[in-house]
């Protein structure tokens, strides 16, 4: 399978950044999106520490960092620019965080819909292109990250990464994460 | 210091309970109040969890576990009964929870301020005969708090574990938990 | 089941211990053994650590704390005095510690035979009167055995906590512990 | 500061590997030597762990992973090959590891001494050339020890990655690691 390029993202705001970003504005760059929930348990257990570690980790220069808040459920509860405000500032999440576009067709937003995540968290990487590299629903491990960003990194021409997402058949949140399913799915 | 009659709750609603939970109506039972902002860190890392362990550990005829929604910052984000149904939702958190009643003296709500709480997390043990025997802002260790409560289990009549709060400086959150100060306190 | 006269400590020497412990002599305390083998993944990783927070949090006066290295298996590499001095040290494990006495009938060392163990870790509780009111093989949760030892502190009279052990069919060490099994078994 | 072509490994025996390995035959292949002791908590508890990460994360024929056990105190407790094949057995860790020679100079061992190593845990990244990229002492994360593996499976011609050992004062272990210090460093 062929790495495709990059959907531009569709917000409807940002918090820390005082712009909005496209991709198109960070070619030459390796990408990660980290698309999340701010009511999902395995989103601030274990993905934003880790997309933090990343923004530690790397140059800004080589790797830009950004969260796509992608609210498919509780949309009154976590819907909200304030909520998200308040999230960020208390979880010290500094990178820039889009606002999924919701969408008149169902409750997933925009970008999420594009995308065909399965739910959050999911993890993006996009090479310097602009293709997307890797696309993983649930908890990726550090050492596995940190090798497949550097391995972007350095690449002339690289082959795929792009993992077939499986027919998941969860319903609702775990541990790893929060699963489109049930009636959720219908508007898709 | 004489341990101090429990003062009463004053909530504005509740979750997980088809009805309103006053401190007098669990007289005989050991309670353990958990008092937290969906918002705080601490309090989703490490207090919840440690609440929910003591729901499952010990039996509901001889300990209730009562969560307190005390909001005292970033109102509009985490002060929506809806906000706090998601996230009790998305966490699995069983127990009841009542919603500290709002002030018009200022941002912190009427039963953190009655029992003078530093912030959140705070954990409150009161005794079968409806004392206060532990107030502790911050973490707790499982295995302190387990030895507490079944301390209080067996009791006849036992020697006041009140902690007297410290002078605290700290404003802000931090891993442990999120502490009153600056204009917050003001109102107080 | 009525609860047991704990069996003597069949040992060949101690550590952080200028002389030989016996059971006797605790009397009057309730006691934690926590036997264990310095190579056993599961008690250098969570049983030992929490027998050191039993040793921290109650007091000397009325909880003793003893480990036994009751070594079944590799007795050549963690058989010796002075390994075991070293784990110790570089564990910085400051309870005494019984060597279990080995046994000419086979490798399990003759206290863990008396006391019919499953494997590494096992933690036994014993009360003021001597009696054994807690067998358990494999990790326990913090919060359960600090509620046990305050019941056993606090009680008059109780009623037995002994657990029924179950028949395992496991073999070998695992994340939780090491079981007695195979031919190691023969001898018993 | 340029980079140092690897300095043989000077030792006596090997455990999980039919043969003596050197890194002469390792030549393409991206090399991580991981030394440590088996009495050293931060090596049982990080180090080797992690070790076993980067072996089942990446492929053997690009990357080898050795482990090297440098005794340098407590040597009759863990310096006897009966005692680590325990060890390795218990843990779980089936890559190749090489004993240390121990010299008549010091308790240092040999190849411990040529590399000038601090303690233990110790981790060494070798590139496909031979030379030494990486020196560090103690713990190191995981996201950080993917990417500079990777850095290296991928490079034409790379700058040197090599730490300057700071001037550590420490003695003994932490959670860390084992530090050389005091009368250990003397025949040095």
């Amino acid at each position: 399978m062929e790495p495709q390029l990059a959907k531009p993202l569709e917000t409807v705001d940002w918090l820390n950044s005082s712009n909005p970003i496209s991709l198109e504005s960070l070619r030459g760059k390796v990408v990660l999106i980290e698309a999340f929930q701010m009511l999902c348990p395995g989103c601030v257990s274990h993905a934003l520490p880790q997309a933090m570690k990343v923004r530690q980790l790397f140059n800004e220069e080589d790797v830009a960092v950004i969260g796509l808040h992608t609210v498919f459920e509780h949309h009154s509860a976590q819907g909200t620019k304030a909520a998200l405000e308040a999230f960020l500032h208390e979880y010290r999440i500094s990178f820039p965080v889009g606002i999924d576009a919701p969408s008149q067709q169902g409750p997933l937003p925009k970008t999420m819909t594009a995308y065909q995540m399965r739910g959050t968290p999911t993890s993006i990487l996009i090479d310097r292109n602009g293709y997307v590299r890797k696309h993983k629903f649930g908890a990726e491990q550090d050492m596995v990250l940190g090798a497949e960003i550097m391995a972007l990194l350095r690449e002339q021409q690289a082959a795929p990464l792009i993992e077939t997402p499986s027919e998941g058949g969860h319903i609702g949140c775990t541990e790893d994460g929060c699963v489109i399913g049930g009636e959720e799915n219908e508007g898709v």
